[in-house]
């Protein structure tokens, strides 16, 4: 394969997916089939994150896809938002509707027109549910996993009794989720707020957590938003206190979607294609008999001995027993991304080992067959910790901190090009003002990814108009 | 509470779900909340379900929603079953669509459109997938659960080489909805085939599970169909064999839904509400301190002491320790259907034990607290098993075999209104005439349900018609 990764890097995405068998396209514009091996990436996300999401207290809940126009009419930043990228039925069961129906982008309006109805007394409260559920954005452009119009996530929705208690939450849900994508996924992201011209369509503050791909750019890995009273007001959630007063409910929404596989897809991926970390691979190790296997019954007998004792460690393991040539094997085992592959061959058999190989290192190497399977086993922990190191490395090297001036970072772009070179994220002086946002937005594309908690330096000056920096902010082309 | 479950069936289960807190209506018709308690019990199903298909070799994918007007025109039964039902997206985004896209109300048409492009060669087969999805169907009459605009599934979609394989696999399935429903819902079931009138829309034969609610009415709790090559005729999909022939797959589809949740209410519930069997029950144990507790510590330490020993054990335990009354307490607990209620007081602790209350049973027993949470553990578990075992003996009590005409039938019929009891099931013989089951139809809206494979005894003349019975039929109401 030629260098694909580095010169065209929508190429090499768009390949590595079908390659490693993990969606189709089909007709219907910008919705994918996500197939069982792309399925099941995110079944991981969503055993961790529900167990997650259980331990801090939420409950799961299933909400209406459909919602009454008049819903979206309620919050009107919320309507502005959403309101381009709606699909609508207009008709049912051979009649037209009274009233247009959306299939629903997010779930904040039936979600507060409920609430209103089901929180009365401070009893009631907090009001912890998330949902998981399929979302539609009809968006122009579309990219399998990371933008599609059709696409899964799960919303949480919580009402508390005050702004205190709810913009913890906001902070709990948007921990869990750094937690859950650099711990499951491998994927360093940096935690921060949203700009004002980036929250969601309706919040009061929005947080995200943003993650570094391999050609630079960035992608939102999760939002966590603390809603205030607007939503409340919208849908009319009130609560008797204990002092017998009616007040508003303070609400939070968080999100994390489908476009996590893509983002894993797109972080940990190499020339030779997908390569997953072990806690998400749907297959964890491959075990493949090679030489005269055939003729030699004492390898498939060895090769199912290590199986079952992979299989009772809760191991993820598939047996590749069939017809193909070893060399077949390999390639398509590695074009999925699995972690780590045996082999076991006569050879290997007379001299009590096994050779083993990890998807995201060079070479293979002998293992003693005694203790091979805990041997996989530190290997697939080692290897996940690995490509978390080696992310954050990546990002930390593509992450420019020395940029001043918007002429700097123009010249920044333009030497990256010339170069081949990526030109990653840079952070930057911000004076608050969003049209110096959306002047380096114009010249550059690079849009306010985040402030960020923890910025590895502050800035001091706009990178715009030169004057006092209000805030720390990274910038970089996004998805 | 007045005698409403036998007076008033529709009333008390609508009062029963609405008291227990597991749904709630919305402004859209027909589409329900799944509220958390309503939406666990379908957690719980789906945990099992998942388990067993994955153990058979299954795995979860996803399909689009939205599926194009033309692929239901390719398979004409399934077109004809389905049309009267469907809603449309007809704009997206503020433009018109180039071509209507119905809300899937099932997917063997999306499915069948990507499997003739999966599926190539004998090595690919047999593909074996399950979705679990939102569906839609625009129903005139509507019931929580039981029949909504909008509801959730599980629908398994699988491709053959040939006929006997694929019919192992229609069998295989129901077999585990078999086991599903009676384990963990404790819902005895009948199994058996469909009659041609009440097949799938696009089917060669049907399969399915039949329940009987309290009301005596039956509920289809699961369905497995063999498709035969009708699917795979309508969308061209086509395997090379060993031999380098083309030949069409055969395929089945089989599908449980969220209607398993109020068939599990409608065959427990009692005139108190809800009863849920210990292994669905989102709270299997209620834990209330009794008398006054509040000025005796040791009371919420050793209740404290007894929710960690159960919570370590994985029951599902709930501590209550609000400022409501207990006998609050334990109505609200007893609405909910809660398995096991425990109550300690001062005097309870003064005695070294603590009262246990059964959900099913009337009556409170003092249990010494050395040793509770095993006999919990033990109580659980045969309330599990009583469950199922009193559902069978109503069902047993209620299924008629002794009727052998259309006169006894509408005879049975009335006598059963005028002594307000319930008409239940009969068991009668068929034909095998369409006209004889419409016409029994007509006249009793008794409906076939299935002919079972193991038919308490068999049925050697038509009940319409009189005529010698192809098949021995139960007969019934449904829902």
């Amino acid at each position: 394969m030629s260098n694909t990764q580095q010169n065209d890097f929508s190429k090499w995405y768009i390949d590595t997916i079908q390659k490693a068998d993990l969606m189709d396209y089909t007709p219907v514009r910008g919705c994918i089939a996500f197939k069982p091996d792309g399925f099941e990436i995110w079944e991981h996300i969503q055993d961790e994150m529900n167990r997650r999401f259980k331990e801090t207290g939420h409950r799961n809940a299933y909400f209406p896809m459909l919602i009454p126009e008049s819903f979206f009419q309620k919050e009107k930043d919320h309507i502005e938002g959403f309101a381009p990228e709606l699909p609508w039925v207009t008709e049912a069961a051979g009649e037209p509707l009274e009233e247009r129906l959306a299939l629903r982008p997010t779930s904040e309006t039936m979600i507060g027109h409920l609430y209103s109805d089901w929180i009365k007394s401070y009893r009631d409260l907090p009001v912890l549910i998330n949902q998981w559920a399929n979302v539609f954005r009809w968006e122009k452009k579309t990219l399998p996993f990371i933008r599609t119009s059709e696409f899964l996530w799960q919303e949480g929705h919580t009402a508390h009794s005050n702004e205190e208690e709810a913009r913890h939450e906001t902070m709990q849900m948007l921990n869990i989720y750094k937690e859950v994508v650099e711990e499951l996924l491998a994927i360093p992201v940096y935690d921060g707020q949203k700009t004002p011209s980036e929250r969601f369509a309706g919040a009061v503050d929005t947080f995200s957590i943003e993650a570094m791909m391999k050609d630079g750019k960035a992608v939102q890995a999760g939002t966590s938003h603390y809603l205030g009273t607007k939503f409340a007001e919208a849908f009319d959630i009130k609560y008797l206190t204990k002092e017998n007063k009616h007040e508003f409910v303070h609400t939070t929404s968080w999100g994390t979607s489908t476009r996590l596989i893509g983002s894993v897809i797109m972080v940990h991926g190499d020339e030779q294609g997908l390569v997953l970390p072990p806690r998400v691979a749907p297959t964890q190790v491959v075990l493949i008999p090679v030489g005269p296997w055939k003729k030699n019954p004492a390898i498939m007998e060895k090769l199912d001995e290590v199986y079952a004792e992979l299989k009772a460690k809760g191991i993820r393991v598939r047996l590749d027993d069939s017809d193909q040539s070893p060399g077949y094997k390999f390639n398509e085992w590695e074009l999925k991304g699995v972690p780590v592959r045996i082999e076991l061959g006569p050879r290997d058999l007379e001299n009590s080992h096994a050779m083993l190989k990890l998807r995201d290192e060079e070479g293979k190497e002998a293992y003693a067959l005694e203790g091979l399977v805990a041997e996989i086993e530190n290997q697939l922990t080692a290897m996940q910790s690995r490509l978390l190191e080696k992310a954050r490395a990546f990002r930390d090297e593509n992450s420019h901190t020395n940029i001043e001036t918007l002429g700097e970072l123009t010249t920044h772009i333009a030497t990256s090009q010339e170069n081949n070179e990526i030109p990653g994220w840079i952070l930057a002086g911000w004076c608050g003002d969003d049209a110096c946002e959306e002047h380096v937005k114009q010249e550059t594309k690079f849009t306010t990814r985040n402030i960020p908690f923890n910025p590895p330096v502050e800035k001091h000056t706009c990178i715009n108009c030169g004057k006092d920096a209000k805030h720390t902010v990274w910038f970089a082309r996004a998805y």
